[in-house]
């Protein structure tokens, strides 16, 4: 039996890196003898630090809709209809039409609405446009559902645009959607009204539709406002996916959507409903009693709870961005406009001993009790990703200790360098 | 556009039918004119019903949790370690070695479960075991998962035991398991030890491990003990499927487990590990707050709240048998021993005008207000679906319009009917 059963075909794993596996790896690579605060910038999961608590409106709804003992029970697997009106309410404010109640699947977190995308859009040979840097789930989920994966690269000296020649020359007759995540992650960018509406134009004629990731909408504090891909939908269909975790700091809470933002109803023909909705079935969702505070939760939050989190990401992004300026070594192409995280590239020639992304990550957790995402893990080889949305005093000190590393593995021995803002290189100072 | 975007080649949609989808169908058929209470046999969800409650414990617990604002970030995709240390001493209690919580992983019920289970399965040219009767869950994610499906008869005349005939029969090369429900669902059944290490020494020789759905643990309430399949894990690995959704009244909260009871590591392979791991990483999983208050709602409810649920199950499954009797058109070969429903057989031609179950129940919807679940939705043509889980009243109330349908049928204008018991069959009274 044993043999046997070993000797039997295994079925193929996809290879992919996964983010939640590297920071594994890095935490367990730190070094006990430090007695010094592990400090990670690596997950997009800021709940850790009290000053990214959730709104006690939120927990309240949860925690009425929980004593009730009304909602203990199943709910429909496409989500509980209050819930699902809610939901298009709440993303029809920002829209040129109306979501109706039917648009929204409610999802165990945005992860699972990214299941759902791709599964229903899974066919033979179906290939999918992703963007690179970008959430390595996507890449994942592709391979478990045997979609094709072909990555456009997003641009960093244009604020991390998307590169049209590429989308243009990856699509073909099985290109299933174009993937756009926005606000970014893991890049901290924001597309503007215009660069969305190109990407709506170049989806229509290239015939896909496009899955908007918006995770992190409403998380923008630059400049640019933060604009729904759904604004376009009648230009091309997009499917937009979202959740509360982030506006709303609840992301172990899993509750988020797969929306049809399609007004023309284009892609919502009868059978993809169908599909949807029995693809809905095998998924186990949120709990009921979480669906069911929903309606609560979003029109009960004051505007206040929002603005205090946009000031205080656009406090640690600051402070992370001119920290990030004294050390040589890293360079950040454009300053984070929204999400939680931003790419910061590494310059290795400024580093001894240092030979890649991984082995900078890996060094600085063993040395320095800090742990970042090496750009691997988002398809940016010796590039990093930094989580800015930590309390301001743990990023200052992650920070200080990301500068003492740089200076201990710097190839001039003090590690002071002289910056020619100009040009943006770096010459050796005294 | 829209005709480019309509001629691209649609993805295919299993045809499986699901119970949620027929009860809608059902739901719809009913007569807003009947002033009546709308009665539901046909869903495994009793908590509509305040005798079928939740303990205090569970809703103090996961109020505890969410109060705590400690658990609102994200659990490890695999689970929140203590979440998974109490669920594998919580199952090792009733088997002969000991689970790590290494061999848990918690997912969003038992429907992501048994995702889980056919998707780190699936590989190509795969086919697997399901019981008819089954869950048709299972069809329909294997058909999600390009599995091919191959059923084998379970017994009415045998208590619905496993037809090991046609499992052997059934079985080649490309099967990777053979899934049980137990106690069963739809049949109310609960497997003896004997059969169930039958079932573990048959799987052996076929060189597949058990799929064992334990969603109904411990709700046996006739003479046979609930017994796990993880008790013949060194037989053959089980894959154990279960929830808190049932025993503990709370389906709502989606909160379930995958497990490989397997300790001599013949299944959890290195590699098989990575695999479910990386699964887990693509599924939305539960709520971070209710597992995190799985501990102590495994630690602290006590025995009379568990004992109370089965002997109503137990008031109510007799009810549901003894109305049955009274009403010649419907048999039921196997009074239940557990779980919340069971299989009754239809006498169509001692309807007149009833052409098979699905004529029954949408006739039965629309006349009599009462839901039952079509035989055809979990695989037996002219049979039906009882849920008994329902309050006494509701129950009895029910019955009674199941046997009003029945007179206003029968073949006989009274509908009288006198039974000779020894032969089981039905003759025209006066």
């Amino acid at each position: 039996m044993e043999n046997g059963m070993k000797k039997r075909q295994e079925p193929e794993t996809p290879t992919n890196i996964t983010i939640k596996g590297i920071l594994s790896l890095l935490m367990a690579n730190t070094d006990s003898d430090d007695k010094r605060r592990v400090i990670s910038l690596g997950m997009g999961d800021p709940t850790a630090y009290s000053c990214f608590r959730t709104t006690a409106v939120a927990v309240d709804a949860a925690i009425d809709t929980l004593h009730s003992e009304k909602f203990n029970g199943y709910a429909p697997t496409v989500g509980l209809s209050q819930t699902r009106m809610a939901i298009a309410e709440y993303l029809s404010r920002d829209l040129p039409y109306k979501l109706s109640p039917d648009d929204v699947y409610v999802t165990a977190g945005c992860t699972q609405a990214i299941d759902v995308a791709l599964s229903v859009l899974a066919r033979p040979d179906a290939n999918i446009l992703l963007p690179r840097p970008g959430f390595p789930t996507y890449g994942l989920c592709a391979a478990f559902r045997h979609i094709e994966v072909r990555h456009y690269d997003l641009l960093p000296e244009k604020d991390w645009e998307v590169d049209f020649n590429a989308v243009e020359v990856l699509a073909d007759c099985n290109t299933v959607a174009m993937v756009i995540i926005n606000p970014g992650n893991p890049c901290g960018n924001v597309y503007s009204y215009c660069h969305l509406k190109k990407i709506a134009e170049t989806a229509r004629r290239l015939n896909i539709p496009v899955i908007a990731d918006e995770v992190y909408g409403h998380l923008a504090f630059g400049g640019k406002p933060f604009v729904p891909m759904g604004v376009f939908g009648s230009i091309v269909p997009v499917l937009t996916l979202g959740s509360i975790s982030k506006r709303w700091l609840v992301p172990g809470w899993r509750l988020g959507w797969f929306v049809t933002s399609d007004p023309n109803g284009i892609f919502k023909t009868p059978k993809i409903i169908e599909r949807i909705k029995k693809y809905c079935d095998i998924c186990g969702g949120p709990a009921t009693f979480i669906q069911a505070a929903v309606p609560r939760i979003i029109e009960e939050t004051e505007e206040i709870f929002f603005k205090r989190t946009i000031s205080l990401l656009k406090q640690t992004s600051d402070i992370c961005c001119s920290r990030i300026k004294e050390i040589p070594c890293i360079t950040c192409p454009h300053k984070p406009q929204g999400s939680l995280a931003v790419m910061v590239k590494l310059n290795l020639s400024l580093l001894k001993d240092i030979s890649d992304d991984i082995d900078f990550c890996v060094k600085l957790a063993k040395e320095e009790s800090v742990i970042i995402l090496p750009g691997l893990a988002v398809g940016l080889k010796d590039w990093v990703r930094i989580t800015f949305a930590v309390e301001p005093f743990f990023l200052e000190e992650a920070m200080g200790r990301l500068e003492s590393f740089y200076q201990r593995h710097s190839v001039q021995p003090n590690g002071k360098f002289t910056r020619l803002k100009e040009t943006n290189t770096y010459f050796l100072g005294k």
